[in-house]
């Protein structure tokens, strides 16, 4: 394993001092592990705030400042941050007009949130949830009970964010993100599985011309092995699980998302070849990503999520946002 | 190999397929390998044409829009567009103020991009010629006479573009590409080599716990072998190759850049590195970029460009860009 670290135990700290030398914008503490806005919660704005392991960025520390989070408490790889750093970074965010937390489905995300919640109300602040479980692939896993929360989260946060900032209270806020899950699908394909820097081992193999369908981003198994093929056929797998699941049709927002150790170049194609696909299904991709916003680690491969959008949606996905991984319009 | 591809042959033009399709505000010719902004030319602005080899992106493509590049002109991977495609290129950015190209040093992007000029010129076309040489691994090689052209090309783009939309006449954005050039040093560091789609064998093999130093963005072999190091040494190799060309102090624009195959938490922790040294050397972190700017397909590694910034050089470097790969300001 060859990986551009100091130790596989300082990986989260190292790399949240580069983020700070980065992004003089953002108040980060890389001991403790949280990243907010330098400028502090916005009086009066609802707050949000999300978190996970490490180990997919930019998700979520690449998504803090104005339009988007205004915290995120990053975990170790692939490990869910504690509750007494879900409550520091929610008393980061909290302007006074309550908090949201968007949370992946991932049981100890999950529970920790649950437990950050508890004790955040009893400071008297005014707590809401938003559970992203986008991932068509898979239905209850060891880690997961109902589907896994993936690309649709910078979605939810994106959107939620620009509603946030547009002054829209809590319960709207929330409301809006929980839209947003619900009209979002995404299924990934890997080419290569990731190395965590701790066990220094690819956490499956596969052979030379295997790849593995509905892949998570945990480095966790997907729904099936199978025989590699072309970008085309591969958009189409992707794509097909997502539109089986949810009929597309209309205005979409499409992200081709790289899992960490994929070349831009192939994501244009691959993009290419789903913008092609959705077109003959009717559908348009009114709005786009095509990068690497959540990734697993080094892996190879990538992600389709596709979000049904509405006029108010597309109107909050263009407000303009100023962060570290998405930026425009202001 | 397995790579997100339709097949070898078709990569540059799926691939542009693809970058139309997620950016409405580009006009993109796949087929003629043509990328311009969709409003055309400025009429009285200097227009700004890149181009070179694919397999760098989002270099050039992804730098044309408000604030850097008119059009650019992508070639096959790793070889250089022909003069027609950069005439054409030059056509679509002529406002009537005359027509920077900005040229990598590798011969053929020179040699072709000097015919270019000839033809332009013909036409009534004023062209200068900014050529990028910010390399300091290398001196000469099979493709390059005196130093290659590699992570400067992205300041020089940014910087010249931001001169060109506020108004300079082509000698004066000639003068500040060249003085941006002039004032960067860029050294690469890989962990693994590329595979090209046509050969699907890596440029050249590195063992368990071998790296590339000083390599290029072609596959081309570096300045030396050696052995695998932690973050901070490797960082240190690279700022210090820089140094050791071009004393670094005062105010500097330095990015980290990832060459394909990196994924961006790695990024971080070599930037993390990096500034702290610079700051131990009292130079500071003015303004930076962290992440993939100019690519070698797959490549795994990264590599450090740093320019001393004068006051009106940052003041360029923070006007409003609005590109694929670059927005910000607006």
């Amino acid at each position: 394993m060859k990986k551009l670290i100091n130790s596989a135990e300082t990986v989260v700290t190292d790399a949240l001092r580069g983020l700070a030398a980065a992004h003089p914008d953002l108040r980060v503490d890389p001991g403790g592990r949280i990243v907010s806005r330098a400028c502090g919660p916005t009086p009066g704005k609802v707050g949000l705030v999300s978190g996970g392991g490490s180990g997919h960025e930019p998700l979520h520390a690449g998504f803090v400042g104005y339009g988007m989070l205004d915290a995120a408490c990053p975990g170790e790889i692939f490990t869910s941050p504690v509750p007494d750093q879900m409550v520091t970074a929610t008393a980061a965010a909290n302007g006074g007009a309550g908090v949201l937390h968007v949370v992946k489905n991932y049981t100890g995300d999950v529970l920790n949130f649950e437990l950050a919640a508890d004790l955040c109300a009893e400071e008297g602040v005014e707590i809401a949830r938003v559970l992203v479980d986008d991932d068509v692939a898979v239905r209850d896993s060891p880690d997961t009970a109902g589907r896994r929360g993936t690309g649709a989260t910078v979605f939810v946060e994106k959107i939620a964010g620009a509603a946030a900032e547009g002054g829209a209270p809590l319960a709207e806020v929330a409301r809006v993100a929980r839209e947003v899950n619900a009209r979002s699908r995404s299924f990934g394909i890997a080419l290569e599985a990731c190395t965590t820097p701790v066990s220094g081992r690819p956490t499956f193999e596969l052979g030379e011309t295997e790849i593995e369908l509905g892949v998570g981003i945990h480095g966790e198994p997907g729904r099936s092995r199978a025989a590699m093929r072309d970008a085309r056929e591969l958009a189409a797998v992707a794509l097909d699980a997502v539109n089986e699941d949810m009929p597309l049709s209309g205005d979409v927002l499409v992200m081709v998302n790289g899992l960490g150790g994929t070349p831009l170049i192939e994501l244009h194609i691959v993009f290419a070849e789903i913008a092609e696909r959705l077109s003959g299904r009717g559908a348009r991709v009114a709005r786009s990503l095509v990068g690497d916003y959540v990734t697993s680690l080094d892996m190879r491969g990538f992600s389709v999520t596709a979000c049904l959008l509405s006029e108010d949606l597309a109107r909050l996905w263009d407000a303009p946002v100023q962060t570290p991984a998405l930026r425009w319009g202001r």
